[in-house]
């Protein structure tokens, strides 16, 4: 997906909420607002959404000096899906379905996110989302799949919500013996995706055959872009594949034989589903 | 209130509305966001939001070649007004106090709005608002007010709205008689605000004794402007005086002894009045 024009105010807007993470001072906010705007109309728009949201928090992390503004955003999120944690390990559990449960959750936890929204309300979505239909309902397929599966290669997406995805990956391992389990995250802090330190403060290194490969946040040297030979051929090489969120659905989308799961949450995504605004997905692409 | 760094990529999905509304060619559309951008670069942000905002609408006209790029919008907005007239005046008519019905249907139609949000839903918007807790409530002063008043100067806001201020009016005139009323228009297209040519389309002018006063849509020779003191001995010269909308709110609130009647539609209106986003406001400042 190549960017929206739509895109170009709300990268603005994610600059702004970002330098307001880590400081008041209104003439550092509109320096960077105004920095990120020059640095936008100096941009080809003919790249896709992340990489042009790598340049522009660049450009924040340069101006405040800070390497990632939403590093304590990040921990808040994971400290509250902690918490969460125990209540909604025991709801998949008691469930009729716990796999339908837990990929509802999974899906729920997609809502936590500083690139897209602006406010989100955690435990509304929760109950939102275990009761909506499906705006694309690939479910059977995900059955299907996970049943024939020894290997799992899950790209994961914000901080907190691995919480969310570690219950999955833990619904799955109940019914399902896997002798690899592959996360993918981000080699590298860019706005609130999860990097190592958050799926290591969440416990993901603590399921059995549990691996991570990282890949770009845009920088040089963090690992490979998402559109890479090298992901293509980790996607291959696993038979369970799933894509969390909407960063991973622009950025793999290129790619076949993966599950996206995630929420629509921003009208260009949407759109490119054929969904609503606020739809809940869980797609397989063949 | 001068502009607010959240109005800069505001301002920029605004513009980009605005040249949809007219062309499906996205180059033109990208010229526009560019030159929105450039030009919103180049400026002093110490301005208030309308001036920055005709800024920005004249580089719309100016690269489509379309002196009101609205135009289509506002007519429709008139006539879906005019289609539910009829049931909106009868809604009054038999209401235990039609004084407040019109009050809260006049403040429901200011959700006719393209210059703050994207969609809207105006009958859902009416029922909401008919049992609404206002979040100021200077109703009883309103009541006051008009009960002692000859005259009426009624700053209204967009196009289709002012359907619902005409039978606000005619509200009053019901149970009051009025000598002068004075409604307040743009002396040109600015977004989809209310011009002479609507104002006399919604049957403004087959009021007793009303007439029209125009100020500035930001170009020379439009009117004055709302914060100038042709404006403030405007006020000052009647007993009764409404502002409808958030425009009105950022050009007038340096004057004193008007009403302020609008929905907060957009995060900054709303925190210079100390309430929530959808929340219906009737001020009086003394």
């Amino acid at each position: 997906m190549k960017v929206n024009l739509d895109c170009i105010p709300c990268f603005q807007r994610q600059a702004l909420q970002a330098v307001r993470f880590i400081s008041d001072d209104e003439k550092l906010q509109e320096k960077v607002l105004r920095e990120v705007a020059k640095k936008l109309l100096e941009s080809n728009w003919d790249l896709t959404p992340p990489e042009l949201a790598h340049q522009v928090h660049s450009i924040v992390k340069r101006i405040t000096g800070k390497d990632d503004p939403y590093k304590d955003v990040k921990r808040d999120s994971n400290d509250s899906v902690l918490r969460m944690y125990p209540k909604l390990k025991q709801k998949v559990k008691l469930s009729k379905d716990p796999l339908m449960t837990a990929v509802r959750l999974a899906i729920a936890g997609n809502i936590i996110d500083f690139g897209v929204i602006q406010e989100f309300n955690l435990e509304e979505t929760i109950r939102e989302v275990l009761k909506k239909k499906f705006a694309i309902d690939d479910y059977r397929k995900l059955q299907d799949k996970l049943e024939k599966a020894t290997t799992l290669l899950y790209f994961v997406d914000n901080a907190g919500e691995i919480g969310f995805d570690k219950l999955l990956v833990e619904t799955f391992l109940a019914t399902k013996k896997l002798n690899k389990i592959d996360f993918v995250i981000k080699g590298g802090p860019i706005i609130n995706d999860a990097t190592l330190e958050d799926a290591i403060y969440m416990g993901l290194h603590t399921l059995q055959n549990s691996e991570f490969l990282a890949i770009s946040n845009g920088e040089a040297g963090t690992g490979p872009a998402r559109g890479s030979q090298t992901v293509k051929s980790w996607i291959s090489e696993h038979d369970l594949v799933i894509s969390k969120g909407q960063g991973n659905y622009e950025g793999l989308s290129e790619h076949s034989g993966l599950f996206f799961m995630l929420m629509a949450k921003c009208p260009i995504i949407a759109s490119d589903l054929g969904v609503e605004v606020g739809d809940i997905i869980l797609e397989y692409k063949p």
